[in-house]
């Protein structure tokens, strides 16, 4: 496609958006829900059209050589498809965000303020080749009243359009309108700069989720509020007073439990006057479940079999069965640590003494801190939230897991009775 | 100041601050409950060497012929920087957001989850030739456990850097960093352009506020999160169902108790089934109050003594004692208007039918929307917030009256027992 084209056509999906977004604002959560289900059922009775279009994608990127764990990301069969389509059921059944009132209060002007969520507008979502985050992203937009645009990674491409279309035929049948759920019909990287720049204000706010190019790329370019979705470069922090077995369970769970989400950990911190009795239990129970460990020089001292850490591991999202292990010297060297080379995700402390805890608590700057427990908990829906968008990292307007209630806004609502201000 | 200089100063200035944040985040409510007050002690005894600093602003001022309005928030006297110091007591008193739990729960897993309040960490602050807001911002910035970058309007340097001169003394004389608090201490604009490219990773968050030419300038170059104070270009629509002596009071109070601030309004919407009956009451109780009238056609029959508005008009934030005057057919139109012309700030609407005004406060997109009282009450004050850094209009992060809590942020905060994820 020229790139003439992709101007006037991603001009047109945000002026549609747009006006798809001041319907869904006003709809009422009976409405939402129905198309939601509708869109669920939608997807189970596309199954063989996205199963031909993943496969499609499928022998493409193993054409292109790219690795097993990105063909796993990539790969749809019928029980992905209709877990998906149970996930936007559930997001279906969630409590709706909109109209709810956070606070309502009198101050002394005798005025009644109540503070009531409502959409935020346009979403637009630029994500890597996964086709499940097409359902869903689209399903948690909608719920919570916003319209959005997706523009999913190019080894996904065709996997994507099958369930955006059976996502969209779902909520027009419905009578919602279908754009308030569009994909960016295009490969081409003009589209996402495109996105960045807002598309003449149609965009509220740009949620990106990917690798450091596209995040860079999004630092540089955005014109509209981001919400970003960085790395998960978390920390297991094992304090000199952490119950032993505790210890070993958690750091294996933080790793192995699935190495490709964000929430798995990356390096092992131990404290040193643990680390003689300790480290060697863990290594070789991360060994026996297929891990590979880089250590710095006092680690490497107590189990042998752990090639050297560099500067790098420090601060490498591996995704993979590979976990960085430090020796430190206790509680402010490992916050140090995760200070320098963190991510601001996720970062966990095991010791059974509570000041350690509070300060690690209190101190480390992430969005999601754990005290003895695994940091695979970094989840919506194990937070209660029912389905999430991903893990915000930045500070700003939602931070930590991104569910319906996150992707909100909210305005004063003020009832007077002749009120004049004196 | 050369350019090369500038860039210099201002890393400079985002290390300290950054180191300054550091520090503020760790500490208690009373350390800086304590540093607030012996800043505004500061301020009160520094009122010599801040009038001579503003007397030096005033004359340059005045010599460039600036207005009236913008010659008066320019000027200080004693009582005005009493009434600053007082602000800053006032902010010293308030509760202190940080390690505040918004909320606290328990999943089916078991874990125990808070939502804890933080600081967002460094603040940039970019504003208008009103001195006073050196100390508010300050206040409110530090409050929240935040070091503020400010950066002041040109006109107003002399009195903003005695303001922050002796902010910065009462900081340190109850130990605090003072580099919590920095005035730029330059007026070329290239510091701004820095301040927007995050000075290195060192600022979070840039807090603009000023004319269209600054959040231009902001729009297309920041390169970091922006909390936006647009203007304040606010509706009353007075409903065919209106209180006719309720609406001539709001209007007049809307309008005229203060025409420099935000809340003001600016254009007042009135049905054409009570137009005839109370738009000259109305426009006679503004004339006396000194207001000019800028209307539409069917206003101007209506009411003779009234300029002829044209579609300049509606886009307009007088700031001034002139209102735009439009006859509308009903509550659709006076939306639509609003919706193209409003600047989601604050609006207003006058009727005793409880079902229009239900359908206004959820209908307009404003950060504050009312219901029989004036728009002025578009005030942290007001809200109860103690004291405010102004009215986002943006609808990320914090939207309406921005008081201290509005510029934290959050973490979670989970406990576990030794919780793996199955």
């Amino acid at each position: 496609m020229m790139t003439q084209d992709v101007e006037a056509i991603m001009r047109d999906m945000g002026q549609a958006a747009r006006t798809a977004a001041h319907t869904l604002a006003k709809l009422g959560a009976d409405s939402k829900c129905r198309a939601l289900h509708a869109s669920a059922k939608s997807i189970r009775a596309a199954a063989p059209a996205i199963l031909a279009a993943n496969e499609r994608d499928m022998l493409g990127a193993k054409n292109k050589g790219l690795s097993a764990s990105f063909l796993d990301r990539l790969m749809l069969d019928n029980t992905r498809i209709f877990a998906m389509a149970d996930g936007v059921d559930a997001v279906a059944k969630l409590d709706d965000p909109v109209g709810q009132t956070d606070m309502e209060w009198t101050p002394p002007n005798g005025l009644n303020i109540s503070r009531v969520r409502t959409p935020l507008g346009v979403i637009g979502m630029i994500y890597e080749s996964r086709p499940n985050v097409t359902a869903d992203a689209g399903a948690i937009c909608l719920k919570a009243g916003n319209a959005v645009i997706l523009r999913g990674g190019a080894d996904g491409f065709h996997s994507s359009m099958a369930i955006a279309h059976a996502f969209r035929t779902g909520l027009q049948s419905e009578g919602l309108p279908k754009d308030a759920v569009q994909l960016v019909p295009d490969t081409d990287r003009a589209a996402v700069g495109m996105m960045l720049g807002g598309l003449d204000g149609a965009i509220d706010l740009i949620i990106p989720r990917g690798g450091k190019s596209l995040i860079a790329r999004v630092q540089a370019d955005a014109r509209v509020p981001v919400l970003s979705h960085l790395e998960g470069l978390c920390h297991v922090y094992v304090h000199k007073n952490a119950d032993a077995d505790m210890a070993r369970a958690i750091v294996v769970n933080a790793k192995m439990r699935r190495t490709g989400i964000c929430g798995s950990a990356e390096t092992l911190l131990i404290d040193q006057a643990c680390a003689a009795k300790l480290l060697p239990l863990i290594a070789q129970d991360l060994h026996a479940s297929g891990c590979v460990l880089r250590g710095d020089g006092r680690a490497r001292t107590l189990f042998a079999d752990m090639e050297a850490a560099t500067e790098d591991d420090w601060r490498t999202e591996y995704l993979d069965a590979i976990l960085s292990v430090r020796v430190v010297d206790g509680l402010d060297e490992a916050m140090a640590h995760i200070g320098r080379y963190g991510s601001n995700h996720t970062d966990s402390i095991v010791t059974d003494n509570e000041d350690a805890a509070t300060r690690f608590l209190r101190d480390v700057d992430s969005a999601i801190v754990l005290h003895n427990a695994s940091t695979q908990y970094a989840d919506g829906g194990e937070f209660g939230f029912g389905a999430e968008i991903g893990i915000a990292t930045g500070k700003l307007h939602a931070r930590g897991p991104v569910g319906a209630a996150q992707l909100t806004s909210y305005h004063y609502v003020v009832r007077g009775r002749g009120h004049i201000r004196p």
